[in-house]
């Protein structure tokens, strides 16, 4: 063995024995309140390959959509005819596109029922609220009244909100947050929102 | 309707106007390149969103795993039995496991070969590289014949990379580039690795 590879095992070694120190120090098992924020693409796709995970370990799960109203998307194609996975597509667009606080109000208000029966039943392990930011930044939502279900929901449920500006509020109560900058955005190059990647 | 409600309906009109000009000026379709890295937790399960998403349009998707080497995560177990998702799990875990940087240049380089043959074949609509990055990183690749296949593979085929610290280059050559910050996670609570969250 050379010594650029001898001395790659020693580094290794020292990297080994700390990290898994730091896993066994990690040991508890509790439902994990997630949230995804930032202007970055990869919110709402990392909560849906957190939805194909746990629906490779055979866990229920419940996906909310609040704000996309379109039902040609591929993540409701694809996840919601899986056997364990309840899919609910809850909004009218964006709120630029009904133009009716009004309106967005109803529909928010509907919306956060259909997530409540989830965030109160254990059957479920997994709850994705998709979008779920928008709504409460834009007050259609009681903010409080939505932290105080998130927090009194069955221990072991893992809930995932996604969306840009998680309040700080939201981000006190979670356990993982992870804020996605726009680097570089496709978008911004002329190139229209892809099917597979965007939808 | 009310003077808040009208205010609120003109500022969505002129959202609207600028946001469908936006939309309309990108006009374009083209296989992307799409890097996810940043520390914070995201970059792999965004990925394996998109494979969801590209499955409910019916594309076919190569996904290579170039670090993990167990094959008990929720995500092989799930995407690995679906139709169209060809799944490799090509890794000996992470190089502080192995601890020999001879049998983890050869596992890499076998690894991306994998990916070539997909890299190659316009079949393929969405090819995953998850983890990639670390295999550049550490030299354990060349960084300029990767970019080189990554430049020269079919137009209309989408690729993700995900791990930290994507090099400039790569991100030079990318279409989309999301770097996610760990604000907060878990982990650092002592709270252990969850099933379908984590794996």
């Amino acid at each position: 063995m050379n010594d650029h590879n001898q001395r790659h095992q020693a580094r290794m070694e020292r990297k080994k024995a700390l990290i898994d120190a730091s896993i066994a120090r990690a040991d508890q098992e509790k439902g994990l309140l997630l949230v995804l924020t930032g202007n970055g693409k990869g919110k709402s796709s990392s909560a849906f390959g957190m939805v194909g995970r746990s629906l490779g370990h055979r866990m229920k799960v419940g996906v909310c959509q609040f704000l996309k109203s379109r039902t040609d998307t591929g993540e409701e194609a694809f996840f919601g005819q899986q056997t364990n996975c309840e899919w609910h597509v809850l909004g009218d667009g964006f709120t630029w596109e009904t133009q009716s606080r009004e309106q967005d109000i109803t529909t928010a208000q509907h919306g956060w029922e259909v997530a409540c029966q989830m965030l109160a039943d254990p059957a479920y392990h997994l709850v994705v609220l998709d979008e779920l930011t928008y709504l409460l930044n834009y007050g259609y939502l009681n903010a409080d009244q939505v932290l105080d279900t998130l927090a009194a929901r069955p221990p072991m449920q893992h809930v995932v909100v996604t969306g840009r500006a998680a309040s700080p509020a939201l981000c006190d109560l979670a356990d993982t947050v992870s804020e996605i900058a726009d680097v570089k955005h496709a978008f911004r190059s002329g190139i229209q929102a892809q099917k597979g990647i965007d939808l």
